[in-house]
């Protein structure tokens, strides 16, 4: 697998989000991320906490994605088992980190003191990570305890808890900046424009547009390419074109805004303005 | 594949999710559908709107889960492919359903009247499925003109807009409710416990009762066990313990609960006083 990063995919694990006790916030935390670097997000899944599915899954995401997190099963109850799992997809053994340990006792040393052995083994056994020189341990933020396991540079470990995701995965991204894709080639511009035109009406302009630009932009790879996509705002009577490109492309993402402005009556409006009208939208009950 | 339902994916299909413009809600409303009827929703997957990968993806779940919905993709414009990928998928002609372009005209015919022929395409493409004996369409709303299609009444195609999804679903559940399990044996229970004492503290006992419950309800289907987890409430200092199981084990169920509010100094909680505190926990900033 190439150390540059384009492609992505996240792994949420957990029986909490299939359940429905909890909405996962990662994936979307997540696709921010890649949106923002200029990483094109592939896949998401969402198993539970069953080891063979996420082994398998992690399998099948590594043969296909330059980088993929895990967000959940690491902490130190009987049904976090992302380790043990990603050690029997990759086939590792696994090995108490003397090193996170001693991390562990310097920054949680009033949780750790007076354990009872089962307690300290629980605890130990979120620093018990698959072990190999395919395996690294990234501190992504001293005042954190936990690295992010990272196995043949590609899967990358972090916690479900929302707050220390997010706080992980930017820690990572500043250290694993070198593979992303340069930002001043590959950084996104996303523009939207809203009409009142009904989406069969406004279809077939759309696709020759999009055709059109296809054919003129054959030689990039086919993420590179603009993408136009539309959205109906259902009760809104209301359907936001999104046009998304690389910033290289930029003068042809105006020209094409400019022309669904003209041919579509649309009216250009701010990503505000359509989370707005997207949020409206959650809320009208039928 | 068993016509009744135990188990249950979805496939949600769009950019649209992975690029960061919309946060996916669908799958939480699945997610809440199957819990409500006692399947054990397996899997949720997000793919872009791709047709290699839509096939590929419902493939692989079609061979794994009683039950799959997928959420997307069905409009009239060029980025609408489900149709097509599930074609490819089962290896199925498209052919236009006339009856269903009946009723589109019947329900929405102030949209259809002077459409030209490049726009009527567009809008016909709603209405161009999946062919065969395996295809049903079933109309879950009269006063909606799309119907679910549904294959080897096994895959579910739902329309990606949320408040259609979720009147969608519904409708399909009341349809499908002879296949689901009898719900006076299959319903879940869940029960929260909450408390102040670390993860690594109640680990080994929560990992007793778990394995103790395991050994005595062996002859029961996996999905069918008891399932404790642990939730960390990041910031609030409190881990909340879930206990979910079928209402058959209602007895069961209050004996755990009891031991864990007496060997973990916990306090029940009710479905509401948690759903609070995971609110609260990702308003926390750090």
């Amino acid at each position: 697998m190439s150390l540059s990063i384009r492609s992505a995919a996240i792994l949420i694990i957990g029986d909490e989000v299939l359940n429905s006790k909890i909405r996962d916030l990662n994936s979307y935390t997540f696709a921010k991320f890649c949106f923002a670097h200029g990483i094109t997000l592939k896949a998401i899944s969402v198993v539970g906490d069953e080891a063979l599915e996420i082994a398998s899954e992690i399998r099948r995401m590594s043969a296909k994605y330059d980088f993929i997190v895990t967000s959940g099963g690491i902490g130190p109850t009987h049904d976090d088992i992302t380790y043990e799992a990603l050690a029997t997809a990759f086939n590792l053994p696994l090995r108490l980190d003397e090193t996170v340990v001693k991390r562990m006792k310097q920054l949680r040393s009033q949780l750790t003191f007076d354990l009872n052995p089962e307690q300290l083994a629980a605890q130990y056994r979120m620093a018990t990570f698959p072990f190999g020189p395919e395996v690294k341990n990234i501190i992504t933020d001293e005042s954190l305890w936990v690295p992010v396991v990272a196995i043949r540079n590609q899967v990358h470990v972090l916690p479900g808890v929302p707050q220390l995701f997010s706080r992980l995965l930017t820690g990572l991204g500043d250290i694993l900046k070198p593979r992303f894709p340069d930002l001043s080639s590959r950084e996104y511009l996303r523009y939207y424009v809203k009409t009142s035109i009904s989406e069969s009406r406004l279809a077939p302009y759309l696709t020759s547009v999009q055709n059109q630009w296809d054919a003129t932009l054959a030689s990039e790879a086919v993420d590179d390419r603009i993408k136009i996509g539309s959205y109906p705002h259902m009760g809104l009577r209301i359907n936001t074109i999104s046009i998304i490109g690389l910033v290289k492309f930029k003068s042809q993402l105006r020209e094409i805004v400019a022309g669904v402005v003209e041919n579509l009556e649309g009216q250009e409006i701010s990503k505000e303005e359509e989370d707005q009208m997207s949020v409206d939208m959650t809320e009208i009950k039928l």
